[in-house]
Parts: C-alpha cells; structure tokens; sequence
C-alpha cells in the first residue's frame, strides 16, 4: 500500500509508491530515446493481454471475449499503481506530519492494439472511443465517493515520463482534491465574481478577438496558446460551451473533441518533430459530492484540456520559485502552428 | 527585452525571454547526455575571459586583472539573460492580462577555471569562496529595491537543465517576489502562530529526534530528506540558527555550510551514480525593502537549502495536480545516503 504524506508549508500531497519500490542502482543514467522501434516485448499489443491485469473495459468486436485479441480501445488497472481502490483513507495527523493510505485508482487506457499508431493517425472515430473510454471510466470511478477527484492524462515518449511506448492515457483517481486543482476552482469563483462572467468564457471571446494566440476553431472548440505559457507551444483545447465537467460532453461534441486533438497533435508532430509530449483534462471534482455550497461551480469552473510539450528542462530557478522561463512567446507559438 | 506576464487564473508569472527566441527547429531532439569531456571550446575555461561578458565580481590572484587569467571564482552577467537590469519596472494592467516588462538582474558563477573540477572536487577553503561570492553577489544585488527577491540555484548536467558543463551557478533577481515564495513565507507566518515556534526549528528538532530521515548534523546545519519529498532524494539543508537571510551568515557558518555541501554532493555522486541535479537557495526577499508589517519574518522564516537529484520524470499527472509520485520512500534514501 502506498502512501499519501502532505507537506506542511507547501500544503502540496505527495504520493509515496513503495509498490514501485527502486533502488539507487534504478536510477543509473539510461540511454538516449531511440526512434520508436518495435521492443522484444510489448504487453500492451494485441495478443498479450494476459501480461496484464484483467480488463475493466473495452470496446471490441461483437463475440470476442476479454482479455482475449479482438478490441480496439482497452482499459485495465495499472500493473504498478501508484494508488490502490479502497475504503475511504483515514486521515493521520500528529504535530507536523499529516498522513493517510494510498486509497485510488490507478488505471491505464489503451488506446489501440497496434504499437506505432499514435492519436494523430487513429481515424476520427476510432479517438472518439478513447475519448469516450475516458468518460465512462471517469463516470465509472466517480459512484465511489472517496475518489474526490478523476485526472485523466497522457504521457507520450520516454522524456514525457512513460515508462512504456505503446500508445496509452491513463487515469488517476486521488482521495482528496489537489491543492493545484483546489486553486484553480477557488479562483474561478473568485474571478467569476470580478468579472461578472467565467473566466474561460471571457478567455475565449477575447483570444477569438485579439487572434495572435488562435490556433484554431471550430463549432464547439477553441484551441490557443496562453497568455502566460510556462512552456513553448503550450496549448489549451477549450470548449465552447460551458461546463465543469469533461464527462458531461455530448457524443457530437465528442466527435468534434475528436476531430480537435486529431487536428491539434498532428500540427505539434509536424512543427516540433514528434516532440514528447503531456496532455491533461482539467474538470471539476467528483459531481457525487456534495460541494461547498459558497463555490458556485456550475457557473464559474469550465472544464479544458492543457497540452504540455517536452522541450525545455524545467530547474533550479523554476522549481525554487514556482517562475517558469519560456524561450518562445505564445504568439510566435500560435504563428508556427497555423502558418 | 523580455516580458514577464501573470497568468491570472493560477497567479503565476512566466518570463518571455524572446532575447533566447528560439525556431521550431531548435527543439529538434538531441543526443543522449555523454559522460562529461572537454567541449571542443568552453566559454567559462580559464583563458577564454573574453568570451564572456565583462566580470562583475571574482576572486583572482593579486596582481591579475579583470577579465584575464589568475581567478579562482568569476563571476559575470549571463549572456542570454533572461531577464535586463533597468529601471523598476510599471505594471500594465488590461482587463484579463497583466504584464510588465522584464527587468531583473541574471548572473553566472563561474565556481572554478578547471572544467572537470565539480563542486565536491573542491578544497573546502575554495567551495566556501563560492558560497561568499554568492553572498557578496546577493547583498551587491539587494542594494537596488526593485529587485525585490534573489534567487540563487544551480543546474548540474544537461537532464537538470545546465546548457554549459564548466561548473557554475546561477543568480536571477525578479522585481517581484514569485509566487512560490511568498506562499512559503505566509505559511510559515501561519504556521509560527500555530505552532509557537519556527516551523523550520520545530523540524529540525523532530528529525533529530527521530532520525529516520536525517542525513548528517554538525555544529551549525542539519540534513534531512523531507518528511513528504517530491523527487527520490531530495535532501534540505538547514541552519542550525534561525536567521531569514543567508546572506547573513558568518564566515565560520560559511565554512560549516562548504563542508555540508560538499559531504552531501559527494554522497549523492556516491550513491546514484553522479547524477544530474538541482540545488537553490530559500530565503526571505530583500530585507532593504519594508515588508508587510503583519508578516514578522525574522521570526517566522528559516532560510534553508533544497538539492533535488534529477532522476524521474515530472509527467501528465504531476503537471495536472500539483501532486507528485516518488518511488523512494524518504526514510529509505536517508538510508541509502548514511548506510
């Protein structure tokens, strides 16, 4: 069972994955990111689906069986979890160290048996799925109420932290809200009360405006580089109605969201040549839950998607004071990716 | 010039350092980190002064001048500086975007004219000359009001996000004082009230106490791996004495802190291989500007070291959350670092 330690001054939680338990001797320098080849080895290939834990759902031909060939979207717990399903944690406190067991869920989505398809080249309707896979896991692990919040994300290439190179997302589900994700609704609802309007809603009408930060639009998305990226070519998918949770997408919004990441990924692998890359969903916690009546979330938080390309190397200077140095203005970023 | 810009949903401020623009192309992957040689030509070598901007400080043999051989730490403006000495800089303000133009100061310690020779190589007397240039640089720096904090940091091995191998730190002074901090001094004012006492001299006290995590003390630090680390061995230093500033430490405290270091450098090259890292510097902002009177600093923040071994990949789930995942428990790295 893992871990979960809060810091007492930062206030962040941290996760303490004894399961994945390393050695000094782990952390030897590794060789550098070959070119995807094929490994001896894949278990996440069509074919090796008893290399990994038993299925939680799949989209797959009408007859086949699971954990059997035959899907084309797969989702299963993950083999090294950071987080095991639970009881709800009890929360530890003595002075000034807080605590409590590593209750979660810790699953991996597979978005395709075939190991060098990547999201840009699946057809529409195929991402569509994965994109459906997200929801209904989301919605899935959202009936127990001791998961306060879903986060659903990717890892993609070894610099981007995945461990294997077969195209998958994953989802995490945490006992307690994040501090960052906590912050970012707080002052959602601060500024929806500055601004008389959400934050987002304001944030698209005027990128759509002012231009120099599009990247492009459609009927139901919006995709811009910040005002303020940490990083170069950072991007925001934002939809264009508002709402606070991915999982509430229609099935034609899906599509579109679709369409959008399709659109989106294929214009970073061609600018940046196939850079490493993460991308996250940003949504409100577990609707489950009853939520602190003051935070009026419906109308303040707007769910969105940040894609974070690996080019940089965050340090010293960004890790001791939060401030992040970014060589490339979202403007120029924008300009490369529509030009 | 650059331009610092506030990202108004999560309050954190990004430097655009256009004077580092950089193409599409300069994000094209490179090779894998080499074991370190000699580069065919280094900037920092000794002999090679005039391909550094003029000096602004170093310690040279009596008799040698600026800018010319005889220097044991020199000390020189970044040549890519992310952010440009100027006037206090004016605060633009439009509906949802601020900005302000980039003005700060950014330095480079050379920390010795031998290319090979790392901080843990260094004679103690030559390691606690590094560490009062930093102090003399930081008070030089804190004289001019409009750089309110001075960060000092250094980025070992290219994976940490050094661009040059020679040996060196860093300086970058902000006129503001960045987010991260100003949290950690409001927490820790919050925490002295709550607690009685330093939130720093409370931990010290209980990490010696209980001595799971504790790396080494003597007369005048302590090293601990934190109670909740983010990163497999991340270690803190910690003055023993309570002061905010660490640039008011003595010249014997100086020397106790050189040894500190360069035990706890050399324990990490020891046990993980040389690993790439990042150290920087934690104390409160320049004690020449009045502060909040409601924030009793002297008594309530601890200047201290953190050093974070770069050795897993910051990923999708910790960009999304805040939260991090470590597979060494910190009782175990302490472990490793005093078996």
């Amino acid at each position: 069972m893992s871990e979960l330690r809060k810091d007492i001054i930062s206030g962040h939680w941290v996760i303490l994955a004894s399961e994945r338990g390393k050695r000094p001797d782990d952390f030897r320098p590794a060789g550098p990111e070959k070119k995807e080849e094929v490994p001896p080895f894949c278990p996440f290939c069509e074919g090796n689906e008893s290399k990994t834990p038993p299925e939680v759902a799949s989209l797959r031909k009408r007859g086949s069986r699971p954990d059997q060939p035959g899907w084309w979207v797969r989702t299963v717990p993950n083999k090294f979890p950071a987080l095991n399903r639970g009881l709800p944690p009890e929360r530890h406190d003595e002075g000034i160290f807080q605590w409590m067991d590593g209750v979660g869920v810790h699953e991996v989505i597979i978005e395709t048996p075939a190991h060098l398809q990547e999201l840009p080249d699946l057809p529409v309707l195929h991402l569509q799925d994965v994109l459906a896979t997200y929801q209904e896991r989301v919605k899935s692990i959202e009936e127990e109420y001791q998961y306060k919040y879903v986060h659903v994300f990717k890892n993609k290439g070894r610099e981007a932290g995945a461990s294997l190179s077969h195209p998958h997302s994953q989802i995490v589900a945490t006992p307690i809200i994040p501090k960052q994700v906590n912050e970012e609704l707080y002052s959602c609802e601060r500024l929806h009360r500055q601004f008389g309007e959400c934050i987002f809603c304001r944030t698209i009408r005027e990128e759509t405006q002012i231009g120099q930060r599009l990247v492009l639009r459609n009927d139901h998305f919006c995709v811009a580089t910040p005002f303020a990226p940490r990083f170069p070519f950072e991007l925001r998918i934002y939809p264009l109605r508002h709402s606070p949770w991915f999982s509430r997408l229609t099935k034609t919004e899906l599509r579109s969201l679709a369409q959008t990441i399709k659109a989106v990924l294929g214009k970073l692998r061609n600018i940046l040549a196939d850079p490493p890359y993460n991308f996250y969903i940003h949504q409100a916690p577990n609707p489950n839950l009853p939520h602190e009546a003051w935070i009026n979330l419906r109308k303040s938080y707007h769910w969105h998607m940040e894609i974070i390309p690996v080019l940089t190397r965050v340090a010293g200077f960004e890790w001791g004071t939060g401030f992040y140095i970014n060589p490339v203005p979202p403007e120029t970023a924008a300009g490369f990716l529509t030009g």
